[in-house]
């Protein structure tokens, strides 16, 4: 195809990069030339992943940015929290468009990615050279940007619940909580006996309980729209199951707003936008399983005369919408396709 | 043994049953002498529970005072709601004790009852009658009860990581929001949608938000500690496995506390009561696999400086110390006897 | 597209129903023009399948075979054992191709059939006309067909992993023992207590010992490779996980032939056929989340000198090539299309 | 008590190590007054499992015989491969009874043990003093034993389904098949990919195809009651669940025997020994969660007159009957107490 692009996947062998794998294998505007591991190299990749046996037949690159630059025009990072910080400006050096799916690049403070990630900070300049991939929020942003800080797994839930409220100002950022459950692959493919079969199977556990992360990535998209800082309470939760995260979201409303008012101001402001669905105010909440595997947020409303307070639940599968799919869709709107290209599959039901 | 009860079981053939059951028939001064159906009456309790063979041989009876009262001295309710509304005051009659583990007995107001359960309520006298079981915080009423209405699974959980800081007054209880989470075993045996493995599994979803017939039960105990109405916004999830529940509670902290003053302050609570543990400041929150199969309560502690709100995770088995363990807990203090009396097992783990 | 062809599905609040729609709707040679359902017609799909909000809004029809014939060229039918049986032979009367999915046309003997299923077979003509469209081994009578017989989920499985080894006369017929184990999905969404969540989660149950309805259709199947008849040992158990269907198969092998040696026959057989991948002798036995999603079977091979036994391990999404994917396929075989259109999507992992 | 035994477990901090704490913790006639750990001495064992906080408060000691005699009069062994073999013979010099959980002392042939282990077998004498402690058929001989070699877990469900019809000649030794499914929890608590919570969830694996080193143990035992040499084909699978292992086993029956006549023949072999359980023919088979967490071992049958064979099914907890509860069972009858002692909960269902 004349005009299709060829994309470099680092970090082939973990969850986010197999799952980069399975979706641009299925894009029709998009070739992947080389898939990269620093430990692996050499390996076919079908010996790391067999279920991609006779489908992806490559054999795993090594990181050489050189090499990447000659096979590649954009390059995909799915790499553990220090790589990014490093390598980005070297790929952007060399002329690469780059999508980060890691947190390096994401907090603008260079201090507060010190004091919640305990990494070095990537340099000032990348930073403020790269765009927080929010895609239906700051997809503007992304259509003339080189460099993107793929937001993480639960700030694309999170965010994408509360950000249309904060910013009619329907919600009062100051009373948010946040209380996110998230299934096991968002740990990714790294051993720890937290997340031993035997462990986490039948268990339910809270974790990083307000030191997560995620916290400042949330903290700074809200500000943003709220114009003001704001500070909010966060915490995380293994669910028993492979995929899906949902935020469940409180917050005191200002003045008078039905769940239904809720349900059409959020229509309006995804107008145009198919990956987020809102449900209608009468029906369930949604649940992680009905986007499960696809690049869907669903978003549904509840409103509680009692305590004046909005009850707002957001789901998406954290591996696509969260990670490999929402980094597809920001490819879409810098290379000035359609944002859907590739992504319009149906979840997995069940 | 001289100084043992007899005990029937009313819904012998759902999991509130069998579990009162499973744990009866290991208690050293109780004898099961009548399992009950209304709907299964003369079969072999074994066809219900393949997994009570030859531990426990008897047919199944049918729902008739008299013969209850021929046979036992008290008599566990774990049936339907609606069910104990009539029955309890005929087996009162009868000169047995009660225990009720449905949620018929537990609302003060008849009107609440009606509001939220959509059945008509149980006589007022029996509900003045009804003493509420939760062992830890209103054992010394139980102690002169022949009526017990047994706590909801999600209210103990609850009530348990709530009760001291409100009566200690350290936290607002104006803004306790509680995100709870339960095992699918919490909906009983009967068969829905909701609960088929193939939908269920692999999932997770928000229900009956700001509607959970738990929430005047959570609503009228914290009111009664706090000497003031207490509202609160209270959602429930049903998480893909069969046993636990977790209650994330957030409210704003009263001065200065840390989350190690909390710990002290509970331990001091709870001193002398073996079920419920509270944990280390310094470690991870407790979960649910931790208590599984026992009638713990587990409960821990964080506190947010950046936002001034306490988080408390509490866990139970929603089977156990939420319905069939908490239930012997209060024949135990009704009998007088160390309210451990056939329930110091440990967890199953894993 | 000039060369589409217009589809409906009849049954499609069923999951196979369900993935029908998943995988049509993203196949580019297809439109879903109608989805029928008898039981809900007049209501949108998606109030069954919240999933598909926004991404199929129609309404489900009713069953009406002359609005079918007006409406589409080919229908699917993923109904309940005994409706095809009276409908088939309506819709092919009305001009319409028909795939069925369900068991009712693929056994040649009517008393079979009755015997199995305990439903009255179909019309000797509507038999005799069905092709039996396991795609891999009986393709070329599916190109010349209007009504297929798609295979049941474990035949699919079972017949690809056994059929290369008894057509070559490498394994006793006689000696086969067929260990078969699916997930819950292939029960389907109706509501059974051993489908309920809490009695199906951590559990397994082996069920129909020598009473499955798909022992026949693997015999016959067998007896026509074989070209004499074959009885088989065949024993089907229910897995806690929704999707997936692994064949464990034991036989003794004729002669001397080592697991190296049954690779290189199935490459053989299988050759330009995309969905059997067979497994490298030397690395580990297929797993079923390694074709989770898909439309693959992936087998392996182990040879036991001191038994003189082969084990055939064969795994499959049994809602996918076990049902709803390999209609597809049989549907592109029938069309002249490639085998593979629309159907190239990799596993979904993890 | 007086008549009460003091207990040592090494390797406390692995699942078998909690299993035994669990349920000696319960016995009314053992006191455990030391728990080991070579790699954790010196912390307390509710560090390395929260669920036992404030119910066992020891600290782990270190490994060291001397101090084990002076503190215990039994040593239960939860250890790796390859430990036993050193350890038990120093135990039993210092005058401890030894009940060995590992399976180094299984195999009467030292060449088997390194043929399938891939360890250096233990001293001839140890393996001589060993007893094979599957209680209902090997107890006449545990009784004098101060050695015991706990059974595996998979020859546990496997053999218990197999003897009495072996014996009786019922059966043919040369045509069994043994087709078992293990829960996650057999492959202990050490960290591996394939027990990874994201790989092993929603997923069934063969795995150790005819190379499982409890084939040995398995024929081993099988020729001794066949009184001529036995071999198998034996494959693992490995279950998405955390407890339970099933053996479906296959042979052709000698004569004729219906699935009445198996049920009476091993109702008569098991007569008295309260944990096995054999249900009746007419009904369904026995599924794992029907003995989850208890010592029970349920069989039941089919035989298939079309092709002369039986398929036996044989159900466990792998962590109680296939492991701690079996040793406790060893320990009972090596005490001369009712076997039954301390193991006779109910399982927990659901």
């Amino acid at each position: 195809m004349s005009n299709s692009v060829r994309a470099a996947i680092i970090g082939a062998t973990g969850y986010g990069g197999a799952e980069l794998i399975r979706l641009l294998q299925a894009h029709p505007q998009v070739n992947i030339t080389s898939v990269i591991s620093t430990s692996n190299a050499g390996a076919p990749l079908a010996d790391h992943f067999p279920h991609l046996q006779e489908i992806v037949v490559d054999i795993l690159d090594e990181l050489n940015v050189e090499l990447i630059a000659g096979k590649a025009d954009v390059v995909f990072l799915a790499t553990p929290a220090g790589v990014s910080a490093e390598l980005s400006p070297k790929l952007l050096a060399a002329g690469l468009k780059v999508i980060d799916i890691s947190g390096d690049l994401r907090l603008k403070s260079r201090a507060d990615y010190e004091k919640w990630y305990k990494h070095t900070a990537a340099p000032e300049e990348a930073i403020a050279r790269a765009v927080y991939g929010l895609s239906e929020v700051f997809g503007d942003e992304v259509k003339s940007a080189d460099l993107i800080a793929n937001p993480g797994c639960y700030p694309t839930a999170t965010l994408l619940g509360l950000i249309p409220a904060v910013k009619a100002g329907w919600i009062d950022p100051s009373t948010i909580i946040i209380d996110a459950k998230s299934g096991v692959s968002g740990a990714g493919r790294g051993l720890n006996l937290g997340f031993h079969y035997s462990e986490a199977n039948e268990n339910l556990t809270a974790y990083k309980v307000n030191k997560h992360q995620h916290i400042p990535e949330i903290e700074q998209a809200l500000s943003r729209v709220a114009g003001k800082p704001v500070v909010t309470t966060f915490t995380t939760h293994l669910v028993p199951m492979t995929r899906g995260i949902m935020s469940t979201m409180y917050a005191s409303v200002n003045g008078e707003h039905t769940a239904e008012d809720f349900t059409n101001l959020y229509r309006q402001y995804y107008e145009g936008r198919k990956f987020v669905r809102i449900r209608n105010s009468s029906g369930k909440p949604p649940a992680t399983k009905e986007v499960s595997g696809s690049n869907y947020c669903d978003i549904g409303f509840s409103v509680d005369e009692r305590t004046g307070r909005v009850t707002i639940v957001s789901v998406i599968d954290n591996v696509v919408k969260g990670a490999a799919g929402q980094a597809i869709q920001n490819l879409n709107i810098m290379m000035g396709w359609d944002e859907t290209t590739g992504l319009l599959f149906a979840p997995v039901y069940p």
